[in-house]
């Protein structure tokens, strides 16, 4: 496939001016385009450009409402709610990470709400920000019905995705980004596109045997990692960033999809707190970094989200590719409809 | 082999005594026979007065104080830390509780940090009677260097628990407890003993190869459940209960373990949430039982917890066993050293 190379500002202007075009507002458009490109600039392309058709045939449709303005509400000194009003994740993000950061350097721990949001992007951007400002903080949100859960063959949790952002000295922040499936759905989705077989154990076909076929995974039912373990976790995922904050379950948001290819309606949860106020203050960043070191002394072992961040410097620097009918589509959706 | 019968009165006394006899103070006997018992209640015997004679060997080779006096510090609204004074887990638990439990009623959330701890009791017990308040609760702790990060074949990270409790409308909550190694290293114990076979993945023998045999997996490593996912989940819970509060890292615990079998050193987090305080206050106890109907719906699949606590009712009526010469060895402990 031809591919085009572009900056980072490039590619922004162009995300920018494709939401722009298809009713979202400055603020909006701004957070969203900047959230893709901070993804295409850690060569994480999945969650780039790509997503940006899917989002312009919500806001399109009108399932989204690309002029939300999200609205913050403290119900308590460190619980925050963060509504996004129906519109895209990225710009709750933008403002919740303002409003969490003031609440941690306060308080040592904020749970954070995210409520009314259409997510599609990846979870590691609302996480590895709060680390730079030196706290840990870990992410969840529920997707649609694509696991079975452990014993079944009939999907029921969603992939369910974590993230775990660590603070580091003088080093980029630990990350780490994980569905709770074996594999990430648009693993599976681009397997099938380009007609690779999957190893076994990522899924199951609709009869419910294994199979290494991406399509009849599609059809069938994603395996959740680690057996009745990840399934554990997918199930507290759907419990802790739908049950508690009141958003919908990964079912019945499966149930409320228009199946328009964009974001979907959910919640997710956020939990921040900062290291220096659980008592070893003088301590934690260099004990930590000697747990880092060890690990990095053992061969074969990498630390999560290493090998993303080994490509920002050069994506900064060089830009990034995208293939050229995904361009020449985004040039399209950019044309001002007046 | 010959089994003891014992009722959960009997078995508690028996536990009181061992304590009493071997240098703990009532409320450390108390908190900790409690604690070993309510396990037996559940039929966790892994977890129940086996677990008694290493209590005593620390206690009497100086390791642990069984006179600790546990103390309680809010380091801030949400942030309580608990200074367990080299005493058992238990009583640290047992005191921190009621701290924690004001605190969450208060708050809606509670970060407490568990410090100075000896842990080797079961982690679902921490959780399980804050969910009873109606809270959900998750915490999770460090251990020995057992498990092999993704990627290599020698031990670095513990076998690192996570426990999750969710409250339920009329029924018991919802509780798993969950090794982050395939297996917990107790069950490969278990293994080893009866002379059985692991299946495949479990772990490596000293030369970094997958074996079947336990007693090569107690030589070499356990592997991490779900591969770099369940290793990236240990990393985290060795950050979090770890690095975060101040405490040992599971390599660090090895280094100063002096082996004798008794529970180890180490920090223990716990998070503790309020549902009420989320923003669903009126629904989330009906919504999340649709959810837990639609689970049991499916052909295969239960509950995590399930099996535990369908033990209960049985064991409060009929008592529990233990190998006869598990009870000649406790009787013998529980005779007064004067």
């Amino acid at each position: 496939m031809q591919q085009v190379n572009l900056t980072l500002e490039q590619g922004k202007e162009l995300a920018f001016n494709c939401l722009i075009s298809n009713g979202c507002d400055d603020a909006n458009a701004e957070a969203t385009a900047e959230n893709m490109i901070t993804a295409e600039r850690d060569g994480c392309s999945s969650h780039g450009l790509f997503r940006l058709p899917g989002y312009v045939i919500s806001l399109k449709n009108g399932k989204i409402n690309g002029r939300a303005a999200p609205v913050i509400k403290k119900s308590a000194s460190s619980i925050l709610r963060i509504d996004g009003k129906r519109g895209m994740a990225p710009l709750a993000h933008t403002i919740g990470k303002k409003a969490i950061i003031e609440r941690v350097h306060d308080q040592g721990v904020v749970i954070a709400a995210f409520v009314n949001i259409f997510h599609m992007a990846a979870l590691w951007l609302d996480v590895e920000p709060l680390a730079d400002e030196g706290f840990t903080a870990i992410t969840m949100t529920t997707s649609r019905s694509f696991v079975a859960p452990a014993g079944s063959s009939k999907p029921l949790f969603g992939t369910n995705p974590m993230a775990f952002a660590w603070p580091r000295a003088n080093e980029l922040p630990m990350v780490f980004d994980q569905a709770t499936s074996v594999l990430a759905r648009g693993e599976v989705q681009i397997a099938a596109r380009d007609g690779l077989e999957l190893p076994e154990g990522v899924g199951l076909d609709v009869r419910g045997c294994l199979t290494n076929n991406p399509e009849s995974i599609l059809e069938g039912a994603l395996l959740p990692f680690g057996g009745y373990k990840g399934s554990a976790i997918a199930l507290m995922i759907e419990l802790l960033a739908g049950g508690l904050i009141g958003q919908p379950f990964s079912p019945e948001i499966s149930a409320l999809s228009n199946g328009d290819g964009g974001p979907e309606p959910g919640g997710q949860l956020l939990i921040a707190l900062d290291p220096d106020r659980f008592g070893d203050q003088k301590g934690w960043r260099h004990h930590c970094e000697v747990l880092f070191a060890k690990m990095k002394s053992y061969p074969g072992v990498r630390l999560p989200g290493q090998r993303r961040q080994s490509n920002r410097d050069r994506i900064i620097k060089e830009g990034f590719q995208i293939p050229e009918n995904l361009h020449k589509e985004l040039l399209k959706l950019a044309e001002k409809v007046d």
